[in-house]
Formats: C-alpha cells, structure tokens, sequence
C-alpha cells in the first residue's frame, strides 16, 4: 500500500487487480472459459439460461435447477406497469443504449430486493434484470415505431420470446437457437471495460443496478459493445461504394495502408483469432446461405482476407477478427436493426455483469477487492508550494 | 505493455494510472488543489459557478466570462417536459440517487449537442447538467410529496435556487452562500470512485451522459457519496440513545473498542484531517449557534473528540474527519433530508465529473490514456489444459 506503482496511459492494461472465478481468456491460444467450460462446449451445447446460471452460480444446474431458473426468468419478464407508461414519453429518436441505461434503475425501483444486501437477494435481482432487459428493448423498438409493445409469450424460449416481442412474429426455431449461442457467446469476458465499470461501481457498496446501469454506459461506447454497429456501418459504406470484389479489396487497401481500422478487427487480449468470432463466421455463412442473402457474408470475408494479407505486411500479424467481426450480419439477417446491436450484446453480457457484481460484493474476506480508488499524477498548475493566489475577478487582467 | 503489474484486492490504492491538470490532493499535509488554487481560497473568496468554470475550462474566468458562463447555467435550467412529466410516473418512494441516475440518460436524449465529439460541445453539455442536476432533485422531492415542481427563479444564485426550488421558501443570503460553499468544497477531488468510473465508462468513447450515469451509481455507494447520509444516521442514533455526554462518550468507546467505523472519520486519501473538513465545522458550529440549534454539532464533536483519543490508543493516529462527517448536520440546519444529501453532494461533483470526462477525452494524443481495461487472475475451475467436459443436463448427476 505505501509503494507507489506507476502504469499510466496504458488503461491498465496487463495490470491485474483482482482475483476472479468466473471466466479466463488465454490471448495466445484464443481459448475463453466461462467457469472452466469452453466457450465452444456452451455454444454447442448449452443454452444462454444454462450459461447464465452457470455463470451466476459456479455451477452447471441439474435438471431440477435448470427447470426452476428458466421458470423463475419466464415468470419475471413482465415489464412493469410504470415503466411502459413511462418509455411512451421518451424522445422517440433516443439511442437504444441510453433507454436501456435510463430503464435500469427504473427496474431497481421496482425491484423488492433493493435494500437487501445478501447474495440470494442479488441472484434474485439478477434473475428479473436477465429476464426483462430483453423485453425493455423490444417494448422500446415498439414504442419507437408508434406500436404497442407485446406482451411476454411464456412457452417460448428466451431467445424465441425476445423476437417475438421485438419483431411480432414467432421466429423459426434456427434463428431463435442461434440467437441463443449469439447470447452464449457474449454473456462474458472477464475484466473488460463495462464488467470493471459495473465492479468499481459496486464496490462502493452500490447497489446491483446502480452497477449494470454503469456497465451500459461503458458498454455503448464505440470501442466496447457499440463495434458491431460500426462494423455494420462499414460494411453497408463499403456495399454502397463498391461494385465487384476487386474494389471492395482497394477500399481495404486504401484503409489498411492509410493507417485506418478496420472495424471488428484486433482486440485487447487476443492475438489470435477469437474463438467466439469462429463460431460466428460460421453462423453468418449458414444464414447467407439458407436465406439466398450472403452478399453480408461474403464482402465480410473478402475484407477479412485483404485487411489480413495487408496487415501482414505492415508486420501487424496479431490483428484478427473478433467477436463483433460476423454478430452484426448474424442479427441483420435474423432481422434486428443496426441500433439494436449493442442493446443485444448488453441483454447477454448483463449475465456476466450480474456475476461479477456478486463476486465483487460477496469475495470471500481475505480476497475482497477495496474499493477502486487509483491514483492520477497531477500535472497542472500550482504556482509554487502554497498554491495559485486567487484575486476576485474584479482584480483579474 | 508486455509486463505484468499486480496490485491485485488494493483497489488500485497507490496505483497511478493517468495525469491530470484538474485537481491534486496532499493526503499527507492535508492540501486540496482545484487546478492550481488552494480549497481554502476559493471557499472564501469563489463562488460554485466560477469553480465549475475553472475545473472545466482550466483558468479562471474574466468578468466577462464569468458573466457569460453565469447567464448560460441560468438559462439551462428549465427541465424538458418529457422529464418532468415522465418523473411523476415513477415510484414515489424511490431512492433519490437512482431517480438521478436515471435522469442523466434523459437529460442526454434532450441535449442538442449529444451526438457531437467535440470539446466544445461537451463543455455545452457539461453546463447543462451542472445547471439541469439541482432541478431533477428538487423537482422530484417536490413530487413524491405530491407537490408541483417550482419554476426556476432567473433571479437567484445557483444555490439560493436550489434551496428555492427545492424547499419553495426563498433562502436568506446566509444560507444560500453556505450552500454555494458546500458546492465548492465537493466540486472535485482527483481519481475518486465515481470520478474514475465516468472516465472509465467514457474511455470506451461512450457520450459525456453515459459517463456521468455511472458517476451517481458509484456516489451512491455507502463507502463514497452516500457516507454524508451514514454519518445523520449515526448521529440520530446516538441522539436517541444517550442523554448526557457521558453517555455519547461512552457509545464511542463502545463502537470504537469493538473495532466498529466512526461514520465520516478516516479516507483513503488524507491521512490527516480533510481540509474540507475544517471549513464544514466551522460553517457547523455557526449555523447551530445562529439557529439556536447546536445540539447537531455539539454532539459531533462529543463524538469526534472522543474517537480521536480512542483511536489514538489503538494507535490510529491518521484517522480524522472527512468531508462527510459535518456536511450533513449543516445540510440538515438548511432543511435538506437526509436522502437528498448524497443528490446534493452529485450536484457539486457533476462540475468535477464533466471536467475529467472532458479531459479523458481530449488529452493531447501524447498522454491519451487508453481505454481501461484490466486484467484479473483467474482462480476458478479450469479441470486441467483443456476445461472442464460439458455434459448434457440429462447425463449429470
């Protein structure tokens, strides 16, 4: 505590300041496990509920457990009252992102475990946010469009459901499962940006949605989550701009060599492909196909190759898709507008913020995280030892 | 970047992660500098407006800049309609600090300026939320009592607006230049928690209204913000068990002995008293005198004299009082709740909130501080180099 350890202007990067359990990246190998599981096990074989007790909880449930959690999320959508009446009198042209961080302690309000401070009572608060993030943006996309937000359909899944309410229509059980490993895929990522946004938060003692409502902020911005909207803005510019491969390559060309991002590419701790972005590379390939619309997927490879051959030979071989490279062509072909993109990502990631929260707020005592209080080195004025000398402003020149 | 830091469960106490020209405190000798100028300087000679002028712009302000920056916090201070309608909807018993939490987003769907990246435009947005935060409290006060909000009155300095919108009662010039004092002295205070989480949220390149959301949820935290609140608690408790100062001494000892926290006393930072501290105690002591009120004060101090000597026995020397230990009897002597403390202490800190978010967005390129990020060590199940086998919930035991 007296040593003074100076990292500044790396955003903390390679700096490690907790002990966690519940997910571990390996960069190198490009390996993600949420609780010891491989993402690539759950995406194949579990479900975003599973994945999210799983995450909330340390464990896989049984069956018993699984029955009662995914009831217990079927029984909590439903929005209440206050908050739809209170959404219809929003700005209609309001980001999705900052209705979602708006309606997050909306939902604290009407939560009856807010004062209690127990593990159980925040797994209980957990359980209601999972289930009625989805339903806030579907009733807001409604809203936004002059319709009445739908009510929650109990014998669908909770990918299922959240399109219906989205879109009005019973969505086919493909996309509505590969809605569910898109949620898989997102619901962790140890301490990136929003995740430590929401445990600095609650390490005041905050309460769990004061929290969430952080990690929406730091989730909306064009670095973090906001990406897969960017990738998705990049690629109708380039559909818009190009005509046949050999100019879709130029355009990565000129980017590339101009010192531009590409959007979707290259990620903090990866240095390899991301193994969410595999699975979602094939996903988006499998949607092109089925649905005769893989003009997304396929300008999406060939500026996947040009960008890598280029960025190989400016030396920068670490530089690969990550996960949100193909979730935009998977959600617009599954029928989800741009500006919800982010908001989708939040839906599933609020699992993950959720757990973090709990493990910030009930570590065992010898590993309790302090409060985050860093330090800054002040460069700014100071006029000598005693401080700037104040004249009132009459005095001033 | 290669290199691993660890400073893991100290909450980056010690651990310097940017520069900063806004703020710098000497924990040691007890000096709280806002941009060159001493704390005691500006409480006895600025007011709050020019405060937040400095923080956000750097230097003081001409008289003409002054006279500029006051008429346009004035003339921002009426609330969309859409929020003062939407407020009555909500929960009347609602914790204030989420009500504002909630409203930040609100306020930035109603900004002109929210889709604009310049630092121009988030200055302009800066004095709206420092203007448009004191309405929102007083407003919804005013209606969870069932009352109208109350017009802002053109006439009337920030903090005797406040009180007036607020309590409905024109405030003498006394109280109103107390208040403008309190202001002052929480406008900013370095890489606190909630600072550090609306740079944190903004890094992400997430708006200003994102930034300064997550800035209320850390303040609400009972180890930050909401501390002014604990101490009231305390005090109300101690008043209604004891009738003697014989009594509140022995309380004391007891909570001291038992190796319990006095409530305002000890900080992360100052390891002598908080120079806040002292200008809050004297404003105390002749607010009670005034009003013929002491008991408030006369009892803090019972209780912090006391604390001193029993800490002084275990050897706690550097535990003072912090700026929360007198700011809520002085808060309470002007007829703010107790759960309208912590709301007050954000409508300062929101000057000081804007100036970083300003600053982590528009550092000069050479000391741009990335997005933060850090890293966590993961002690969790890993079931050897592979991660653990997924079986399917039929086949578990």
């Amino acid at each position: 505590m007296e040593q003074t350890v100076r990292v500044k202007n790396i955003g903390l990067r390679g700096v490690t300041v907790a002990d966690t359990k519940i997910s571990y990246i390996d960069g190198e190998q490009g390996i993600l496990i949420y609780r010891g599981f491989r993402i690539e096990e759950l995406a194949q074989m579990s479900t975003f509920l599973e994945t999210a007790y799983l995450l909330l909880e340390g464990t896989l449930p049984d069956k018993e457990q699984l029955r009662t959690f995914n009831d217990r999320v079927v029984r909590e959508r439903r929005l209440p009252d206050f908050l739809l009446q209170t959404l219809k009198g929003w700005p209609k042209n309001a980001h999705p992102m900052d209705v979602l961080q708006a309606s997050v302690p909306l939902l604290g309000m009407a939560d009856p475990d807010l004062s209690l401070n127990t593990r159980e009572a925040n797994v209980r608060m957990a359980v209601r946010l999972i289930a009625r993030l989805p339903a806030v943006v579907a009733a807001w996309h409604r809203i936004r469009n002059g319709l009445d937000p739908l009510p929650p359909d109990d014998g669908l899944s909770h990918a299922a459901n959240f399109l219906w309410q989205l879109l009005g229509k019973k969505p086919d059980e493909e996309d509505a499962r590969d809605l569910d490993v898109c949620l898989i895929l997102h619901a962790d990522h140890t301490f990136n940006a929003s995740t430590f946004a929401c445990r600095e938060v609650v390490s005041t003692r905050a309460h769990l949605y004061a929290g969430v409502a952080a990690g929406i902020g730091a989730l909306s911005g064009a670095l973090h989550g906001g990406a897969n909207a960017r990738v998705m803005d990049m690629l109708f510019d380039v559909l818009s701009k190009t005509q046949s491969p050999e100019e879709v390559r130029n355009w990565v060309r000129q980017k590339v060599r101009s010192g531009e991002r590409i959007m979707g590419m290259g990620h903090a701790v990866y240095k390899t492909v991301d193994p969410r972005s595999k699975i979602l590379k094939a996903m988006s390939r499998k949607m092109g196909e089925k649905l005769g619309r893989s003009r997304l997927y396929d300008t999406l490879i060939l500026i996947e190759d040009e960008a890598l051959k280029e960025l190989e030979k400016k030396g920068k071989t670490n530089i690969k898709t990550n996960v949100d490279y193909f979730s935009g062509s998977v959600y617009s072909m599954m029928g989800i507008p741009v500006d919800l993109m982010t908001p989708v990502f939040a839906i599933s990631r609020v699992s993950g913020w959720c757990s973090h929260i709990i493990e910030e707020k009930f570590a065992e005592a010898q590993d309790k995280p302090a409060l985050y209080r860093p330090e800054a080195e002040y460069v700014g004025d100071y006029c000598g030892s005693i401080g700037c000398e104040y004249r009132p402003v009459e005095a001033r020149s």
